[in-house]
């Protein structure tokens, strides 16, 4: 039987609530790790929607490597919320943004969820401290946001609520970790957490410049995948700047850079680079540059792009490092 | 004799005007792709430097695939500006980003490069009709602007100020497609570009986050190493976030998550998504996916995925598809 004391490591039932694109995502990824799924999603089609999904995903999850005894065969779409849940030992909810609904979904689910189970929004933005109010017990309502699509992509921020217990958040990054995920877990909540905040500014900035006829979809899609984009796949924007800063790292960036901050390069108004915020950011980057020298980093990000451009193709096709002027 | 009719697929020699990150990338660069070049830096200690920088680059460069007769013996330092234009076919300026600087090094480079011979700024956001003011002719200065590092990440955005002669500019960027780089050549002058202004978005909410202890450095780079960059690295946001629309596309991602970029996801402010807008971006994600059905560029999103983690060695390291928690 389900106990508030089921292990992360001891978990083989999931529930998904919502079965669309993300909540499908991560019935994909709990059924390639081998896990139980129940699923429920209120849309009329969406058992065949959500099968559709998994087995379009499976290919891929296949040659990413299945776990043991990993299978479709492992998922059972319900017809209610109550079913979904009355067993399991955790809890995903991926309906959509609504806070309302997420509110009112949450309170449901606590009810049903057996006592002590964890029970995770993939919200893509909403403070679980706003849509907890109306549970009845909060402290085990957290959220655990993935990226698109979660059976693929690593990241999940983990963060509680005002109400959260720690044990949960800590339950939760746990259990993440467990079914193969690359964790992130926030100590204070932060609206849009951490890599939407980022990937929003970025998001915003592409649409002011296609309302204002400044570049087209392509043009920024391309100035992405054949330029930051490439290097973003496997070093950060922080250490990757870093490097812009030459054997100075990024004190040296800084110093150079520093003044485009005031430039009009996005609609975004920077921060004052006051001494504060330059250590931190310095003294951030060795953190992330963990002992690595500036000479090792530029090894590691100039194999990384030629790994990178093989990988995607656009090196062996078009030859001489010419990329593909996709 | 070089002559301005020199077509872009003739050019063999070429003059690097600053030698620092951006200006000693590029020298590696046109090295490796066959060229005789000829860098000056005012900097006492440049020459070392520049060696040192290319060496560093050569294994990379070899590994990508060195054009033939491409050697580190064709590159010649020299002690005057002057000398280093003299016979040159094409003119990279990569100078440190100061406006008056670039304007009197530009105005410089005119009065010494042979007539009708181009140069390019890799000025990272300034825009020509502000540096070609004192040039006796600027109608040749166009913004050839690359990215760090030159030798390794495909993308050049190329774009003339209001001075520049329109053939100046479609030559510069038919000679980067020669010299095996990826352009976009824009038709307007933007501040930043296009992509530093999409990567400056991101970067200030970078900033702001490490200013209010909202996120550390570390916590930054893996939130997009682990997430969206890895799609990034082949797929722009734009077609990525039509993904997240599911089997409906952008259009049904807009109607999805228009209402979050009310939210205070980040200090950017939205463009109101009116009509017009929303056209113009599900129009133009038509127009990027090129044919390429929901389905197709999931699989390829997919299988791209997989490819970078598999490339970056986060796949078979740990197996799983667990990635690397760095």
């Amino acid at each position: 039987m389900t106990s508030p004391l089921t292990a992360p490591e001891g978990v083989r039932r999931v529930a998904c609530v919502g079965a669309g694109v993300i909540g499908g995502g991560w019935v994909a990824h709990f059924l390639a790790r081998g896990y139980d799924v129940k699923a429920w999603d209120p849309a009329p089609d969406a058992e065949q929607k959500l099968r559709r999904l998994v087995d379009a995903a499976w290919p891929a999850l296949t040659e990413m490597g299945l776990a043991d005894g990993a299978s479709r065969d492992r998922l059972t779409v319900v017809p209610t919320l109550e079913e979904a849940v009355a067993d399991a030992e955790f809890v995903q909810e991926s309906a959509p943004e609504d806070l309302d609904l997420k509110r009112d979904l949450l309170s449901r689910l606590d009810a049903a969820a057996p006592a002590g189970v964890v029970i995770a929004s993939s919200t893509s933005g909403y403070p679980m401290t706003d849509m907890q109010t109306t549970a009845a017990t909060p402290a085990r309502l957290v959220v655990g946001h993935p990226f698109n699509p979660p059976y693929l992509i690593p990241l999940v921020e983990v963060v509680g609520g005002e109400q959260t217990d720690a044990d949960a958040t800590a339950w939760a990054s746990r259990f993440y970790e467990v079914a193969g995920k690359s964790v992130i877990t926030m100590d204070r909540e932060v609206p849009g957490f951490i890599a939407n905040r980022l990937q929003e500014a970025l998001w915003r900035e592409a649409l002011h410049m296609i309302a204002n006829g400044e570049a087209t979809v392509k043009e920024i899609d391309d100035s992405i995948t054949e330029g930051p984009g490439l290097r973003w796949a496997f070093m950060g924007p922080m250490l990757t700047f870093a490097l812009a800063g030459g054997e100075g790292g990024m004190a040296h960036m800084l110093d150079h850079f520093g003044p485009s901050l005031k430039s009009p390069w996005t609609r975004l108004e920077a921060p004052e680079l006051d001494k504060q915020l330059y250590d931190s950011v310095v003294a951030g980057c060795d953190v992330a540059a963990d002992g690595r020298s500036i000479a090792e980093l530029v090894a590691e990000r100039d194999q990384g792009v030629i790994d990178v451009l093989r990988a995607t193709g656009r090196l062996n096709k078009n030859g001489n490092g010419k990329a593909d002027p996709r």
